[in-house]
């Protein structure tokens, strides 16, 4: 219907009509800049943009190798569903994505998750989420009031205490070793807590190739603090994004493969194995649980496209993928610890022995502090993360003299020249 | 770090060590069904999934013609891009997307805008997000808070009211006729509602093939409007995701290109134009409002693979796709409405005349009730949304006589036939 056939109940008004009526305005409606001064949500803070730059050598990313990303096999993957059966695809992605995801997707999970983490879950237990980071802050808003007390390990992924704090989580450290999360020590604090009226409500935990630290925690250790966790009654949120970049070493059963019972919410991601950009992440909890999560979406799954490409992909070539993708890692891995070692070896720094993931966590001696020269360092051509960045209770009080170094984006070639650079920087700032 | 190696602090503690000092635990963890009872947040809501059924006339969806998907050429225009540079779209997929998205589609949106919809901003003045949800969900939490009074069109698209509703809106219904909102009766509204203590907070609307009425407001409408927006100092919340989808009559211009103030927040979607599946949304607002609402995200930018297939593909082919599909989605609105004639003809029954979009508003003689029959009618065969799920004030008082028919899914032929059901459905049910 057109305007002019329109207006049964008021023929629209003149806009000369109404601008005599309010002549105050004038010109005013394309001129002016409206201001949003008062109108602003009592909940929303003014956030720079990421400003989007690198450095020459940057260790400051959390991307994987992407040389080894798969172009062509995942438009292949796309090209051949199409070509086995358009029209089935044609209806995925022609209608809004069920809030779960994409079925084919889900059916390859639940197999790579009974077949590479030794438990079974049905594909309607499994939601697809725009990467790890959506379904991270959909379980934490389903858990969390403001005020919670929430534990994570003492230093971790920023993206996450981000999310807890934004929803009002309060956050404390859980104390770490090499080996991650000391059962022991987490038995005393949650005791502690609880008698000081602070009962926490739930754990968070990178139990594999932690991010910052590296570490892994073992069978033994994740019995344990599942034992401690059904004692005080806490769930176990377990980020197990980097369990695929495994390059050396065994890897360790997953928290929710040790326990049926529904404490375990289980998050992954096909970011760090495939691409980032691809924004494909899932999770797994109790159904209430997950039902709860899944109502604070914005809007519906995820994209079906990518879904298909990376289902069609990954199920004709995981292994494949895998064996070029790890030693890969290993050798950028290697190539930044030697430097570390050539460079740093008679500083007093430590650095860990990473057998995955992204990162080498470095630490510079007791008092070296490497968090206040870091944007000078960066515009002279090394990025890294302060330690300051990953502290959980954001105490600026145990990060300055560690710093985490990403090792699988760069090329072997760059992380050995920039390890060198960066311990020239370093010598040059008063830092070593 | 293998576990053997690490434990440097504390050895890990043997699990029979710990469950002996938990007897009462026993074999339990891997057992007993762990209870949230007492643990899920206070704004978490235990929310049905999706069934995920349809209708063999489904007619309830909204979701346009899937014969005209242009898949190949999605896939194509991936390959182009790999092709002519794969060092580009490796970089665009291994990084974590932008929080603004992928920059080749935002200047591809920024020359569409310009084309299309009349108004000039710059690529980093739009964000991409996975879907127009996202977007509306991320603006509505930038300027919501709990008790807020806003206006949107007295029936308007459920999706957004249920995220209204989530962040506290207290939404009230704008008067409407053929030609959508009335300006005059908003004017007199935002008056008593302020002399009553309740200022709006912003108004929101679907200016072209409205959802679910499919009423386009007229240029005239839209400065009017303008005028009693900024005369009571109110944002403008635009949902254009419709405006491709024009089989008939002139485009008007949008609320945005009729203002440079930012009183408009612009909304709008790749979704309809090509497929729901691909998550592409984006809005444009001024550029704090932009930094508050993205700070809302909960992770990165929307899928780098889709927005890069999106961007090849309609760059070269808009006009064509839009050749083929427009077409298409008349013949299935005159296939729809000529058997409304030809059914409901004599009922008392009035319809609405859609220029474009994907809905048919069935209005049934007043005291006629369609919504309590819905459920019934769907198993035997026809699917549509009553409209009281469309009220926007959620009263129950005036949508029960109405219904949303989405013409644009089901094929012409399939129109015509589920029509000729429906009546009949009505004609057993006692409604008609």
């Amino acid at each position: 219907m057109q305007s002019a056939q329109c207006g049964s109940k008021l023929a629209p008004p003149d806009l000369q009509d109404m601008t005599a009526a309010m002549p105050r305005l004038g010109s005013a409606i394309m001129v002016d800049t409206f201001s949003y001064e008062t109108l602003y949500s009592e909940k929303s803070v003014d956030t720079p943009l990421n400003p989007g730059v690198h450095a020459k050598y940057d260790f400051a990313v959390a991307y994987p190798a992407p040389e080894t990303l798969p172009l062509d096999g995942l438009i292949q993957s796309l090209q051949s569903a199409v070509d086995s059966d358009s029209t089935k695809v044609l209806a995925e992605l022609a209608y809004y994505p069920h809030q779960l995801g994409a079925l084919e997707l889900r059916e390859y999970t639940a197999q790579k998750l009974a077949t590479d983490r030794g438990f079974t879950v049905t594909p309607d237990e499994i939601a697809l989420t725009n990467g790890s980071g959506e379904a991270l802050g959909l379980v934490i808003q389903a858990l969390t009031n403001p005020g919670d007390v929430v534990l994570a390990e003492e230093f971790v992924y920023m993206g996450t205490t981000a999310q807890l704090r934004r929803f009002g989580a309060d956050i404390r450290g859980m104390a770490m070793d090499e080996g991650g999360i000391i059962p022991e020590a987490l038995d005393t604090q949650i005791t502690a807590l609880a008698a000081a009226g602070e009962k926490p409500k739930y754990i968070y935990v990178i139990p594999e190739h932690q991010n910052p630290m590296g570490s892994t925690v073992s069978a033994e250790r994740r019995k344990a603090i599942l034992a401690i966790c059904h004692k005080h009654g806490l769930p176990i949120l377990e980020d197990d994004c980097y369990v695929d970049l495994r390059f050396k070493g065994d890897v360790q059963p997953a928290f929710r493969a040790l326990d049926d019972s529904g404490i375990v919410v289980y998050v992954a991601s096909y970011s760090k194995l495939l691409a980032p950009g691809l924004r494909l992440g899932y999770f797994t909890a109790s159904p209430e649980l997950m039902r709860r999560a899944l109502s604070f979406k914005l809007g519906s799954g995820p994209n079906q496209f990518a879904a298909i490409a990376i289902e069609g992909y990954l199920r004709n070539n995981l292994e494949s993928h895998k064996d070029n993708f790890n030693p890969l890692l290993k050798a950028k891995c290697n190539s930044m610890t030697a430097a570390l070692e050539e460079h740093f070896g008679s500083s007093g720094a430590t650095w860990s022995a990473p057998e995955g993931g992204c990162y080498v966590w470095l630490t510079m001696p007791e008092g070296s502090d490497i968090a206040s020269i870091r944007d000078e360092v960066f515009e002279q051509g090394v990025g890294y993360v302060a330690g300051t960045n990953f502290e959980a209770d954001a105490s600026g009080r145990i990060g300055h003299n560690s710093a985490r170094l990403c090792f699988a984006f760069e090329s072997v070639e760059k992380n050995a020249e920039g390890i060198a650079l960066l311990a020239q920087l370093f010598k040059q700032h008063g830092a070593m």
